[in-house]
Order: C-alpha cells, then sequence, then structure tokens
C-alpha cells in the first residue's frame, strides 16, 4: 500500500503508480461538497487562520474546534462549561470577549498547551466548515510546506487545495501557497495530474518563491493587515517549514495528524 | 484629455496621471454587471471566440452578432433575410447547419468581407453578452495584444478584463493572456494598482511568456481541442501582434474600433 511504503521512506518514488490529480479552488464557493467526498483536502488561509491553527497545535492545544460566528463560539464556550480559549477574528481584528486574536504570536506553549480552542475566522474556519465532507482534511501553511506535502502523499489520493481567499475574492498568497504545495508534490511523484487552476498556481510560486514575505506584502489582505497594526503577523506567517506538526479536521475537532 | 495625447503619441507617460485599476475575473459568473458601467472591459477567450472574432473582423466582416444559443442564431439568420453567416460551435465542433465553425482559419478576407457574422460560442460570446453594461467593451487575443492594450489606455479609465473560461471553470489560456496585458500596461504605465487576480495574472504570464504555443498545448481546453483534431487552432491562436484591428461591441453588434 502506498501509504505504508511512504511513511517509512519519504518521497518514494513508485515506478507504477497511478497518477494523482491535482486541483485547487481558487475560493470555497466552488467547491463541490458532494465531489470531494473521495479526495485529500487542503484548506489553506495564509495571511492568517491556517497559519495560527497550525501554531496552536504545534504549541499543544489540545484541539480546536472551528465555527462560523461569535456568537456560535460564545454558545460552545458556555458547553464546554467555560474551559476553552476562545480565539479570532471579525474584520482582522480580535472579537470583543474573546481570550485571542487571529495571530500566530499569541498562541504560545505556555498560552494553548493543553487546552481546547475555539476558532472563528472570517474565511478560514468557514472554509474548514465548507469542506466537513472531505474524505481526509488537512490543515497547511508555510510554517508546516513538506510535512503537509508528505502527509498528502501518504494519504494517496486525489488532492483539492482549497484557497479561503477573502469573502469570496481570489487571495494571491493562498494560490502562491498551493503552488509551493504541487511544486513540491511534483518533484517526488512525476505522475501527476494538474488543473489549469494547479498550473497557474504552480507558476505563480515559481515567481515568487525567492521572497514569500515580499508577495505577501504586495498582496491586498496583506496590505490590509499592515494597516492596521497587524504587520508583523506577515513576517511569521511567511516562515518556511518551521514545524512538521500537520493537523487535521475530524469529527468536528481539528487535531494532530498521526505521524 | 488624455485619449487626445495618447493618439498621436503612444504610450505618453503623463506626470500627473490618476492610477488606473486593472482587475481580472476569473470566470464571466464573477461580474456584477452593476459594477462596470463606469469600465472599461476586455473580453478573453483565447481558445477561440476573441481569437476568432478578431480575425473576422480584422479580415473586413461588417459585423458580429453575438448571441448564446444556436436556436437564437437561426431565428436572427431569419431575421436578416438569410443575409449573414452563421459561425460558432457547441463542444468545440461547427454546429449542423451553420456555415463556419470556430477556428480562426475559416474566416479568410474572401469568405467574411463585407458580411455580417451570426455567432454562437460557448464561452466568448456568452461572456461578451453578460458584459453588455460596460461603459466600454473591447474584444482581446494573442494577435492584437498590444493594439488592445493602446486602446485600454486612450479610454482612460479602469479595466476589468474578464476571462472566459470553461464553463465556469478557470481557464489558463485567458488568465495568461490577461497577464501579457497587465504587463504592456505597466510598463507604459507606472501609476497602476492591481488586484490580487491582476497580480496573478502577471506572474503567470513572466513565467510562460517565452512560449505561449506550449502553455496552449498544456492547458486543458489546448489538450481537448488538440483531441478532437483542432490542434492547428492553437498554433493560429498563439501568434502575438499580427494585426492592429481592434475588435469593440456597441449597441448589439461588435464592430471595428476606430484606430
Amino acid at each position: 500500500m502506498f501509504s505504508a511504503l511512504c511513511s517509512s521512506s519519504f518521497f518514494l518514488a513508485l515506478p507504477d503508480q497511478k497518477a494523482l490529480k491535482i486541483d485547487v479552488a481558487f475560493v470555497p464557493e466552488e467547491v463541490h461538497t458532494s465531489e470531494i467526498t473521495d479526495k485529500s483536502v487542503l484548506i489553506v488561509d495564509i495571511l492568517r487562520a491556517t497559519s495560527t491553527i497550525t501554531t496552536a497545535i504545534a504549541n499543544g492545544a489540545s484541539y480546536l474546534i472551528p465555527v462560523n460566528t461569535p456568537k456560535e463560539a460564545f454558545e460552545l464556550y458556555e458547553q464546554l462549561d467555560r474551559n476553552a480559549i476562545l480565539g479570532g477574528e471579525v474584520e482582522g481584528k480580535r472579537i470583543e470577549g474573546f481570550d485571542l486574536g487571529n495571530s500566530v504570536s499569541e498562541y504560545t506553549p505556555s498560552v494553548v498547551a493543553g487546552k481546547p480552542i475555539i476558532m472563528r475566522t472570517t474565511n478560514g474556519t468557514r472554509t474548514i466548515n465548507v469542506c466537513q465532507s472531505a474524505l481526509n482534511l488537512v490543515i497547511g501553511c508555510f510554517l508546516n510546506k513538506t510535512s503537509c506535502c508528505r502527509y498528502l502523499l501518504e494519504l494517496g489520493c486525489d488532492i483539492l487545495i482549497v484557497c479561503s481567499g477573502e469573502e469570496g475574492h481570489f487571495g494571491i498568497e493562498d494560490a502562491v501557497f498551493a503552488g509551493a504545495c504541487i511544486n513540491i508534490l511534483h518533484q517526488q511523484m512525476s505522475n501527476i495530474e494538474k488543473t489549469d487552476s494547479a498550473l497557474a498556481c504552480e507558476m505563480m510560486y515559481l515567481q515568487c518563491k525567492s521572497d514569500i514575505l515580499d508577495l505577501l506584502c504586495k498582496s491586498e489582505h496583506g496590505k490590509y493587515l499592515i494597516n492596521i497594526g497587524l504587520g508583523d503577523d506577515l513576517i511569521l506567517c511567511a516562515k518556511e517549514d518551521i514545524t512538521t506538526v500537520v493537523p487535521v479536521y475530524r469529527d468536528g475537532k481539528i487535531i494532530k495528524a498521526k505521524g
């Protein structure tokens, strides 16, 4: 079995492997939920939800529950007897009454280790909830890029990378990250079939790979975050491969995938 | 006035020019028709409608009328007392009872000069009809790329490039052409504001500009056309700047813009 072979030997090339199809949805609105039940879906929201979620899980949070609205977050908080951290944003800013915003820097081990987190963000957590019917649901960002790709290869099924974008609009930072993954996957497995959107993302990545931070600074959402005083977040979200932890979504919770 | 200055001196840099905003819609479904009434819209369907329309107008067709269905085409044909050419495709192939398909090579001067054409294609003519509320509606392709950009600069208002894609899906060949135009426009006018999708298209173009034909051959729709025996069309659609003619849509007809 492909996954068993890969688990001991990272990126093993198999001569008779079937073609792996890789597609990219630029916004979650493109996803047909009935068409992802046999796929691995990689959720991307570089600025900032999937970067923050990866950091929280890497720093020992016991699990995260993604919710769609602040109201839903507060209700769940009560159901958990207030034994949770409330994290997330509206318009990029920490929600009133929440413990944390959506900055990677807030989710340190001393704050999150051993604790559940209820998370509400405008795009990222919504995208996760849209894609719940996926066979495998993986959370990725530049921080865990290579481990994410390794995990997707181990899973062995076709991949749909779902960019969160910005309230239904294309966001270049998510597409460039999708391209980075496609580039890694293709380097490790020659028999890959890319859709037009996958090919486009890889071309974007090849064009800017030498300076991901510069790309984040040029992006519309990056400029917005700089404008509201959160420019440091871009620096943290642009770091590549600083953790091997891969968060996955299962049965309503985001947990650490078994490595 | 900007347009008057530009008409005599191509790509004149003006020190006090206002920023020109350039956006790209990857599919016509993204267009909000109420938001384009003050914009120049550039319609793109590289494979093949806008390449064919440009060729037809350059070769002397008196005008083209884009319609959405074969039925609509036949009705209009009768209204014009059969004094028109019927052109277009369904699933890439010439429609039964039509004079021409959707290949650039069919629209020669001897066939089209002085004649009106009723045109039905799956994506391109539909995109034109979706964008009828635009202040200016311009038809572009690699064949008239530079003249198209010059004309858009002369018009002087914000630009939305609308890619036709493939039945609601992203098509890389249209996005790459959008990137080619953005690259030309930015070279000629420094004060340009690009959205994320515009930036993405330019990055794609910079990555493949040395071999546009190769890109067309790699695209999903390009592969489909090769598969149904229309591979030669890709060669003709990849030619750059072979005409200065710019087709525009006005009052229901596609005509040649006054140069």
